[in-house]
């Protein structure tokens, strides 16, 4: 299993300043991952990796998450088709974060709710506080429930 | 106070395809935000902001978030100078994530380690996954040292 390859945290130098993948999950296991699109540097999504997910990735180049909903590992596009391959991963300063810069297959989408980005709404800040979230997709990339037919929504309230 | 903005959740509808800011914070109270540069598309930083945080953060433009070692509001740049001017703000599906587009003031650095970004190291997958991270910023853009004296190091093991 690939997750061999994950290093014991010995030292804040060890872990900021060295070479070694020594990654650090929360109490619940996880760790986020904020995915771009490789060629426009649009964010796509924030998923979350338990060290399976994370180690399915390295060894694959197709993204993996942990879905928190389904409490169940999930190689993304298993359904949908749209499968994340992997073009750059970068982990942070104290290695308790990564982001994956990624070619989405297919349409190119990555949001269950069918647009491209699971951030489509905008939200006024500043004079515009007061103002209604603003939609920056004009349509969606495909149908959900053509997808999905009556998988549940993983979206909790 | 700006969190009266924030709309009670009401229907997964309501949620994924509605204009109300209705945001979900995880058990601890913070949800994850990405950060990144407006210009050139990098991510500079995965922070996390309870309600107060994102509150300020829409209010004056600025981004606050809340430090989980510190477990304390912090306005980015408060120490450091290097403040992050809000460009454009979005937020996810489900409205547990955040995505922050900005400018950042001074050198341009977001990393407490000195780095321009926090994520500074690739991760090699795929066939070369036995390799060591690699370096993708060739210098410090500041000295931590300098900058943030003797203030604990917020990284934990």
């Amino acid at each position: 299993m690939a997750t061999a390859r994950f290093q014991p945290r010995r030292s804040v130098q060890q872990v900021e300043e060295g070479a070694e993948l020594a990654p650090r999950f929360g109490p619940d296991g996880l760790m986020p991952c904020v995915t771009s699109d490789a060629g426009t540097g649009e964010v796509l999504m924030l998923g979350w990796m338990d060290a399976a997910a994370l180690a399915l990735t390295l060894e694959t180049g197709e993204a993996h998450y942990f879905s928190r909903t389904r409490q169940a590992l999930w190689r993304k596009g298993a359904t949908s088709g749209l499968v994340q391959r992997v073009v750059e991963a970068r982990i942070d300063d104290d290695q308790d974060a990564l982001w994956l810069r990624v070619d989405v297959a297919g349409s190119g989408a990555s949001c269950h709710v069918g647009y491209r980005s699971c951030f489509y709404r905008a939200v006024p800040f500043g004079r515009d506080a007061d103002q209604p979230l603003a939609f920056t997709e004009d349509r969606k990339t495909f149908d959900p429930d053509e997808v999905y037919g009556d998988a549940p929504n993983p979206t909790r309230l």
